[in-house]
């Protein structure tokens, strides 16, 4: 969840009490054995989460990771294709044969310098290393043990279809979901499903913003600074018009639009006139119409800042993302099996780690939030952020759910999150959310009517468009 | 000269004493009848001068200023063209007939804003009025009584040839010389003279940077700065994005350039997004080539700056000064007039008005600087500042001469200059300017060894190019 | 309305049949009467605000236009006092005495350079002149029409209390009625009307934005920009580097604010380093709070900026509107009179000469929109723009109509609003407004309940806020 | 030579004969003896040389380098003192005793990326290393050379005195002369020498510029800049606002100051508000009077534009340079001694391969140009350029020496100069200019009345000023 932002509501801790025991008497027989094959797992899944944990590999590094949960996979039974999409720690594990295809993606990789212990204050577990300050070891296998319990339905013959875990890489980077969607590997599915850890439980009916990342280069003449900066032509001069214009430019968006940049390269030495400079771009909107527009003007703003700087000008869209389109129906389902899971408890002690956390981060001392968080309308505009699980969403239904790993108000992409990961809380979240992405399965799986009715919603909210990743041609960027 | 820059040297004050009388004792007779002619006529063109002075008329409006001076060369026997080049306020008087043919040029516009009296404090004569903060009003007379002088010698017939008077106007706006130029009227002279007030006496040997001044026009869309801006496009933007092209590129330029600009339109009201908006532009180097290489880029920056700001962009140029061609063969022999004259002297009561002239504008008390000044190598690269006189230079060997008008160290433009120009300080001035002009002519007109001198000279330094004055199409923009 | 935004919905025309004939047979006698009069006025309306359209004064020089609403005041029985608050043009009309006081504001400046004759196409009355861009002229008479009425009744014994018509001058410019608060003179009515000319008919039920209007002045030291440049320090880099710190601030603002700005003063000519150079700056938020907070921002870039440039700074409010309290309880009420009155009807010509005006502004033919549109929920934000009328609303709980005078889609502040408003299209809304205005009066004289719920809602929005006017100190700025 | 230019004049090659044969015969012994032992050694000097070519070692990592010039000195005679002024690689290596003192200083560090063969087109020895792009290689064994030839004068009693050969490392990066200096190192000096390779042979008596090399920092908040870009600060709107003043404070800058930069951190990546950025900066002008004027104003637009982002800033000088004093009494003298020399001769491959090195860098294929140039006079304003020799130049008399390692109109800082000084255009240069400096040493040893000339001028040049470097506390950056 590289850009996308969590809403984190600090909403009360109401009840702890896990009610799952009273609840799961009265259900379904294939419910309840979803709910005992995580119980029977969890173990395992807490070993895999672990691991990954550890190697806290990064983007497109992610072997030990990736490896890890397709061998499990292949050892519980799946059919497994690795390097699928290009990537080699992209795969696809698959049981089952036949209609529905039911698919749920995990994460893996960590995020660079984040290295943690797991412990409430920040202590790297190696100088420089990486971390997984998104919670990624947490997602794999969360979503991997729910896989497991469906495939187990499937292989009683309680359940028929398949059921297909895509292990995506590089969420963190350049969103190998969308290599993957560009693939083709998600185009026979009757639904998806994912979660991402967060400080809350929550059925997502939120879209997350269009957006592309933008490599913008500007080509000079360098000459010696000193001695005759007449003959040079500074590219530096071609980035500071071209984020100047940027900032003039920011009047004249909607409200809903967002440009972000940094100065990825500013010149080799001061006493040289730069003839190389580079800008990497973040351009968003509600919609990838309105980013796409915003972004013609933001090409022009580079053509007009090479000649404002007498250099040349280059962009680069690296990576696209669309605008995700949430799915009620889904995200209704899900609701209500989460409340089937019942709300997590915790246990003092790991109130009090909670606690030391927010202490370390300077926020409210307000524990952690295991209650299930309640249905929002969609907002006429997401909050600012971007995912390439919006990508699937074009391509088929999507339910989100969000789950609860770290303390209220916890800062996301730090060390914070990386500490919980490590430790039961962590772990607590991804059970409750393999647990409710399972039973919402189930319904999938039982319910043509439920499947019909999320296809139905999304054909509307889709329209005629045929999905298109936005990506450069070529392979993905593995070195 | 309004944008040409003073050099004035802090030259030690010299012997006060005037030795003209016992010079010219041993004079020709025709230098000691100009002498005498200025003499006689002093009081007349002290008169011409208070008059102007009074009138204060800045560019294109000197009416009465105009008139005075060709009703006094009509009154004098010259035959006058009034309304020269389509400007009312232009004229030529001449006298005389065949060659050789001397021109010499006289200006009479005032300044806005700067009305003073003839007092060594500030004190405005009419609040808001103008005033003659450059000397015009002793810089017409005093050139008149030159070619007084040299006119009453060729009418007894010990001058043979023309004397031309040029009532040149607006110098200090439009350059009305350059339209003169353009009209032909200095296309048959053998030599033309000028001379400016200062605050010392010197024969000039240096150059003047070629200078065009450009309007330069961005125009958007208009919108609700508050409602709808994104239906906006800032003809601001476009300015401030012009405007930081030009200051990034100042790195650029070679020290010998002068690019400097105001903002003569930013917008009509604070919530109207504008969509109009205009910067004056002034560019500047020590020759037209290198002028208009800078012009090139300047040019790139207005349509970069458009693009930048997604709207259009004009630039026009209104008026073109070139760089003096400085006569080094007409200076030495004005140099040594000059001599002939002998330095200015001040009474206790003129050096205590210029102390208190510099007290009130805080600089040293060094009173005025009556003597003259050597002869200068030519520098490499004039100091920063224009004149429309260089056009003439492009066209005839051109002498140029300064003489002390005001004390030293006095800023120019101000309102300093204006007390002097209407009392004895400017007088004085104006009749050492007269007369050592007028000594000139005389050599001039009686040695073609000193007009053919000056005429290689010129010739060696003009080349093969043809004078075209840098000049939109059309008519002065007289009202 | 000079800077409030209209939010011109392209409502279809539903019935065009103006119902009131038939209603008003099952009137109570007072609204029957305030019908009557308004209808009885009605010519006297048409001719003064024919007389203020021909005027067409601009802020604070509405001399004509002021006398002649408060001559018919006066003429109609009402004790006028005229020159309130320090303005000559503004003034108080009442009549009656005793609780409850209501009042009802009319403006009547026009815009200047919007001087336009009463047919569908450009075409200026006087080349040059104002225009009522903005329909004044319908607003005061229009106003005064309902206080007319009101005040017939009281006459009569039928209503008991005070009616007060406030002439607010000066909406474009200094916001007349923010000077009238300051001044106490709204501080003990029970309630306040306004209306505003407009595309639609609709009870407001929307908040606008708080704003201040700023002053930014820099102060250098001038110097020859070509001689000795190094001796100058810029007022203009003081503003280039004060704007381009707003830029770059937008994208650290909440999608609320807005801040617009034109550059007023940017130097006094390109060959002097400019020593002065001013700024006029708006900065605007949902609230004050907020506002205040973007403004403490903006002066720490205003210093930041006199830094950069090695100038000084000044800020300077020179005034400030309030965000606008809506009053629902207010609203309703209106809102069911409006529906008594009906749609305003239109003749083939009317029509015609809309979609004329819709032709020439290259916007659809939508003809004009009579219905009376619904009540909508307030909105999170206000749509961007402010009025003075948002002052009163914090003093006494306002209702606000808007009244359709021009065609849909009509640009605001245009020629085309000034056609519609010397014509039958304009004189229509006016008389619309004046029976809505007039019959909710009556309700409010009437009814304690409705003044007491208004006014419930009033404190309970105001809470313990006291109300200060945003000005500097001293009078207005009548010249 | 980091930051000084070469003037690389377009000489005609004069006569390639090299005269010293025939000029020899008439010399005095103790320079008859110099020219011999430089012959002699010659095989070894340019052993020394290619080893340093070879080994390429970047600013303080000279051990390679620095070790072999100690070693050959010490197996010289010489004492030799390694690690001075906390440099490893720096060293001093002395021999005699008494006075005079007199000095010699070489360089041999690298730059880093030049690798390239000793061949006439790009062509990298080592992919990525380090070459002798400003020909160091030469410059520490041509020193050295001509200190050998002294120390055997001394040590056969001829000459009276100590020699001391300075081993400076770091040219490049940080000065390490200026640390050398501030040690005390040149204190006892009677006067000192350097020479550096270049397109011409020249007697130096040019300055150089004053310069300061400034980290400048900004500190901000970071936030998501999707989500919530209003919590940040933005570092890089600090330094954006920042260049923008450098850029506008141009205009009012002196033509003899130069200032220039590059950004070195803009931001960790687009989605995050940067909460650092650094500028890396350098100001320079003809006197470190006026450079430190100029960084007065730096430093406020430091300041101002912390404050216009609302970040917070900090400033480090991290070197300085002073401005060079140039000793025409010692150029004097040298220039005597290298025509004594006589112009350098080329063989027909040598040249063949300077019109290569031409062609491939697309300059004029002029070839060689190996006369002795004359004596100019020091200009007004050096041209733009710095060197940590000028420090040296305010502790003691310095004579500088500019002789041919490579082609005419070579860009300084290229592979071009490396190839040049791994072959014999190289390696003639290195012995000329060994040559040339120890004629000169035997003048300075020989002639007390030649040391009291140079001292004068530079006691008078010098004024009462005090040397101290410009530097930071503590030791040198070294790892």
């Amino acid at each position: 969840m590289n850009k996308r932002i969590l809403l984190t509501l600090f909403v009360g801790l109401a009840g702890l009490t896990n009610l799952s025991a009273q609840k799961t008497a009265k259900l379904p027989v294939n419910k309840t054995a979803v709910l005992s094959s995580v119980d029977e797992h969890t173990s395992e899944l807490i070993d895999l989460s672990d691991k990954i944990w550890e190697a806290a590999e990064i983007a497109l590094k992610e072997n030990v990771s990736a490896k890890a949960l397709a061998d499990y996979a292949e050892a519980q039974g799946f059919t497994v294709e690795r390097g699928v999409a290009e990537m080699p720690t992209a795969f696809i594990a698959s049981y089952g044969s036949g209609k529905p295809i039911i698919g749920i993606m995990g994460e893996y990789d960590a995020l660079p310098g984040l290295s943690q212990k797991a412990v409430p204050e920040k202590s790297p577990l190696i100088d420089g290393a990486g971390g997984h300050g998104c919670g990624h070891n947490l997602f794999g296998p969360g979503s991997l043990g729910a896989a497991v319990a469906i495939k187990e339905l499937i292989e009683q013959g309680k359940l028929k279809g398949t059921v297909r875990f895509y292990g995506t890489p590089a969420e963190e980077a350049i969103g190998g979901k969308i290599y993957m969607a560009r693939a083709g590997l998600f185009d026979d599915l009757d639904a998806c499903f994912d979660w991402h850890p967060d400080a809350e439980n929550k059925a997502s009916t939120q879209s997350s913003q269009a957006m592309i990342e933008v490599t913008v280069e500007f080509f000079g003449q360098a000459a010696h600074a000193a001695a005759d900066p007449w003959n040079g032509r500074s590219a530096l001069d071609g980035v500071e018009a071209f984020v100047n214009g940027l900032n003039m430019f920011r009047e004249h968006m909607k409200p809903s639009v967002r440009i972000h940049y940094i100065i990825e390269k500013g010149g080799e030495a001061p006493n040289i006139v730069p003839d190389y400079a580079r800008v990497g771009l973040y351009v968003r909107d509600a919609t990838r119409k309105g980013m796409m527009e915003v972004y013609e003007r933001v090409q022009q703003i580079g053509e007009g800042a090479a000649l404002v700087a007498g250099v040349t000008n280059k962009m680069t869209i690296t990576s696209g993302y669309h605008e995700q389109l949430p799915n009620i129906a889904g995200a209704n389902v899900l609701y209500k099996n989460m409340q089937l899971v019942g709300p997590i408890s915790y246990t003092p002690e790991e109130l009090e780690f909670a606690k030391g956390i927010q202490r370390s981060v300077k926020m409210e001392e307000k524990g952690l939030d295991g209650s299930i968080g309640g249905i929002d309308p969609t907002a006429e505009f997401p909050t600012g952020g971007s995912t390439d699980v919006a990508d699937i969403s074009w391509i088929t239904p999507e339910i989100s759910l969000v789950a609860t790993t770290a303390p209220i108000g916890t800062p996301w992409h730090s060390w914070a999150v990386v500490a919980c990961g490590g430790m039961s809380i962590g772990h607590k979240g991804m059970a409750f959310a393999a647990k409710s992405l399972a039973l919402t399965m189930v319904d999938l799986f039982e319910n043509e009517s439920i499947r019909k009715a999320m296809r139905d919603e999304f054909l509307e909210k889709r329209g005629d468009y045929v999905y298109k990743a936005i990506l450069p041609d070529g392979p993905p960027p593995v070195k």
